[in-house]
């Protein structure tokens, strides 16, 4: 026979260490045979079912309720543990070393002047106040706090890029900065590689994984994983890629992320481009634009981006830096294969925003009217509304031709995309039909026309003479797609400055001093490296009761 | 001044060819200015409008009407014009060699006895009847035509695989079969690389590509732009996969696609990987698993396609065929770093189906209760669900233990994937909690457990006893992340057989005769390539009025 107590605590704030290590108290409590002490939520109060610790009452707490369930021998040894819960919890309060803990980040300043850098691990819903508080300091910020919202988040980022300072999270798992590791981190040696991550786990395999090759990391810049979200426009990763840019002990750099927003992916993506470096990209779980593209190199999982950076950080390679050509205007595609025209929207969608297509791919807009382009626009002019009735366009150029007319008069168009597909079947001469048209569209100062010639020099058409009069007549020729499709996206692409408030080099700098907020083992790893370091003492107010908490808020008003 | 006249048919067939050199015929007329002869539908609205032929009667015009707009000097000059046209429509019926051509494929059949192949290019409407005469004569088809209902497709092709024959469509822009071109083909040298293609240009862009490169083609099967829709399943890919793997002359496979279905996409790539050759896979605009897994080689381009497979075919690389070994049961992957478990997606979604995952990831089925697997299963077990009000699994590894002895007792699961994250921060010795757990698997017969362990040879918990331990406890230990998950998701693959009716290899034989029914175009290739080819005068009943053409069914039924 055995008896099951328990007790829910309504809004009841508690550090997890502190939850895990009560349990264990009570567990080892004289006559108790188990014990649970969790938040409620679906899956903890299914953990307590399993291990038979789930009672009527706790079954309906609320997720931010805490549950304290005790299975005894007796009822009296189950009631005498649930009264040494109070006195259990006290326990952990005071210091082990009996150092003075200061209690607020106001006095810990006052205690390390020179700390650069507050950590801050407290529960999501206080850490925003707390954050704050870090930047009235002048520090820079690592947030390992989740469940943060959203907009918080946006409110924080935004202030830490005016006052210049990095600010790394919500939900920051890992970052090594100058040589020391906030959060999960792994020993690595230092090296020629730079990350810039919003992924924890993405930085600490890739740099673990550097380390396995024989090479090392400069930094490792943990932006927290919503950073490349639309609400939040990848403030930090503009910061950390500008940073790393600049950082003398960072040769190659790698980008990694969970799928960003497009817009924000491509204006991330255009600034890595404007580096004056080799970039790495992986967004895991996402479509690559191309293998390269530029100075980007896109990797096909984590283990190739550190064999990638690696190779590039071994390698002397010509960093290329040409976008921004296009001065804000925009590409257009005239596409007469369906694939080529998908395969440019795979290398352009990334990048390009707001890129238009016909081909109906995912997120990307439509062309409400087919007949007039809009933004970046790709086009496969062999798509239904455009075939019904007539030849396919790589027999019948007609069509295309009126339209490459009309997008080199549209001031909008930057430059203009063609495929010239040769062969049996298709048109017995395309270059002669539109070898004019590009000599009007040039002597005519319209924008510049960059033709994919697909064939071989076997083809009726005869590929050679095929380029040279296409190229003769001012179009910049390709036989190999996927070069011919970079140049083409690169030009279109914007030129980006650095951030308005660039964050100062010394950022960079080992740490030598640091204030850490919330989680024991964070602050005792910052302990390990050397840092001076203090722990504050934080309480939320009202002992994180909300009701209450909004009552003092209102007080202080 | 001028004169704008015009006619619109009602419902009037018109081969697309027809329509283009009868336009160039009236232009050529005594006075026209300009003339236009399309079918109706907004885009050749639009065109007409621009060459100011547009009035408001063809404006009623629908899409399947015709329609001829003649501008003249003079209104004499106009409607003489107009009464040339039956006159120059029928100037084109009659051959330009004056040989007898047979109105039906029977006859046509009876002419070229030897003909195995029928290439099809009227417009699809019409296409549906004369594909399943082309069947009834035992022949392979080649079906050019677009504008075919999906599920005709899908009846042709499910009788096209019963009976062991080749359905190359609809939509095929494109085909190489012993050196012999249909549609849109490119000259490409012979040798030993062979394509299965659902996208035209794609194949011959691949293609080319690899001439340039110096190598080239064994066959080039064109599938058909939605062979690997859902509706579809690959049909034609699944006969091609089969006839190219015992194809001799073929050492390397391409397989290329515009994105497909997922579970038949994952199909595909299971018989891909128990095929006997190296593949290269590229979907376009589609999420890239990993950049090899097995004999499977994953492009970022057409270009690159192209460069793999010429490299691949120039090394004697030993093909591993493993596939099938869990029998049906499924992968089980209890991840703690949320971007290891969105990796291990990345790889799983595009070859294991169905999956499911707590990661909130695209199409991706999620779990409804999450403390409960379902099929192929990836979670993220430091998610919020699971964290509220816990520590990470990292730090904390109860939970996790928990799912890992409930997986392994689960009859449906095949393999269970864990990572083991290492470094300042994590859990001091995760090794020490789950050796004995590993242990207890093992003894009682549990499913293989594959530990992804990140980490470097100087984080706290030792790397080296991390991984002797768990190995010694029975895991398979991979330090490189993409090794592991590769032997992961391999061990899970289904096996897949042949098809039911394969195609017999004669029809990878050079075609000696065909007969082509639609475009003159492309029966005048078929002779360039010294095809014994006939041309097949076909007519629409009813001159392709459709009210007149049901009427003439119901009188034959």
């Amino acid at each position: 026979m055995s008896v099951l107590v328990s007790e829910v605590r309504e809004g009841a704030y508690a550090d997890s260490i502190v939850l895990m290590q009560l349990q264990s108290g009570l567990q080892r409590l004289d006559g108790v045979l188990s014990a649970g002490v969790v938040m409620g939520g679906a899956v903890n109060l299914e953990l307590l079912r399993a291990s038979d610790l789930l009672d009527a009452e706790s079954q309906q707490a609320r997720s931010d309720d805490l549950i304290i369930a005790i299975r005894a021998e007796t009822d009296r040894q189950a009631t005498a543990a649930l009264s040494q819960v109070d006195a259990l919890m006290k326990g952990r309060n005071t210091t082990e070393t009996g150092d003075y803990r200061p209690r607020s980040l106001r006095s810990a300043a006052r205690l390390k002047p020179n700390a650069r850098w507050v950590s801050i691990s407290i529960p999501g819903r206080f850490a925003h106040t707390v954050a704050h508080e870090a930047l009235d300091l002048g520090c820079h910020v690592f947030l390992y706090s989740d469940n943060v919202a959203l907009e918080d988040e946006a409110e924080l980022k935004a202030r830490a890029a005016a006052e210049g300072r990095l600010f790394l999270g919500p939900d920051c798992g890992s970052a090594i900065i100058g040589g020391i590791g906030f959060g999960f981190t792994n020993e690595v040696r230092p090296g020629p590689i730079g990350l810039v991550s919003a992924s924890g786990t993405g930085l600490q395999t890739i740099s673990s994984q550097i380390h396995q090759l024989g090479s090392g990391i400069s930094h490792a810049i943990g932006t927290g994983g919503r950073d490349l979200s639309a609400t939040i426009g990848g403030a930090t990763a503009q910061q950390s890629l500008d940073l790393l840019d600049r950082d003398p002990a960072t040769r190659v750099i790698v980008l990694t992320s969970k799928p960003p927003d497009r817009a924000v992916g491509a204006r991330i993506l255009a600034q890595a481009m404007n580096t004056t470096k080799p970039v790495v990209v992986h967004f895991t779980n996402s479509v690559i634009p191309a293998s390269r593209l530029g100075n980007l190199h896109f990797a096909r999982g984590l283990t190739e981006t550190a064999e990638t950076a690696v190779a590039l950080s071994q390698t002397d390679s010509e960093p290329l830096s040409t976008t921004g050509e296009a001065e804000g205007r925009f590409l257009r595609g005239l596409f007469a294969g369906g694939t080529l025209a998908l395969e440019a929207v795979q290398m352009a969608a990334p990048v390009l925003s707001p890129l238009h297509s016909n081909l109906g791919v995912g997120e990307l807009a439509g062309l409400p009217d087919p007949t007039v382009s809009s933004g970046h626009t790709v086009l496969d002019l062999g798509a239904d509304e455009y075939t019904m009735g007539r030849l396919h366009p790589m027999m019948d150029q007609r069509l295309r031709i009126e339209r490459l007319e009309a997008e080199a008069a549209d001031p909008q168009t930057g430059l203009i995309l063609l495929d010239v597909v040769l062969g049996r079947g298709a048109h017995p001469d395309p270059a002669a039909e539109l070898a004019p048209v590009l000599e009007r569209i040039r002597s005519s100062q319209g924008p510049p026309v960059v033709a994919l010639v697909v064939g071989t020099d076997e083809d009726p058409q005869d590929l050679a003479s095929t380029t040279e009069r296409l190229s003769a007549a001012g179009a910049k020729v390709h036989t190999e797609v996927s070069a011919g499709l970079e140049e083409a996206i690169r030009f279109c692409m914007p030129g980006t400055g650095p951030p308005r408030t660039p964050v100062q080099m010394e950022a960079l700098q080992p740490p030598e001093s640091a204030i850490n907020v919330g989680l024991e083992t964070l602050f005792e790893d910052l302990v390990s490296q050397k840092i001076d370091a203090v722990q504050v003492d934080w309480r939320p107010a009202a002992g994180g009761n909300e009701r209450l908490m909004a009552i003092l808020e209102k007080m202080k008003s």
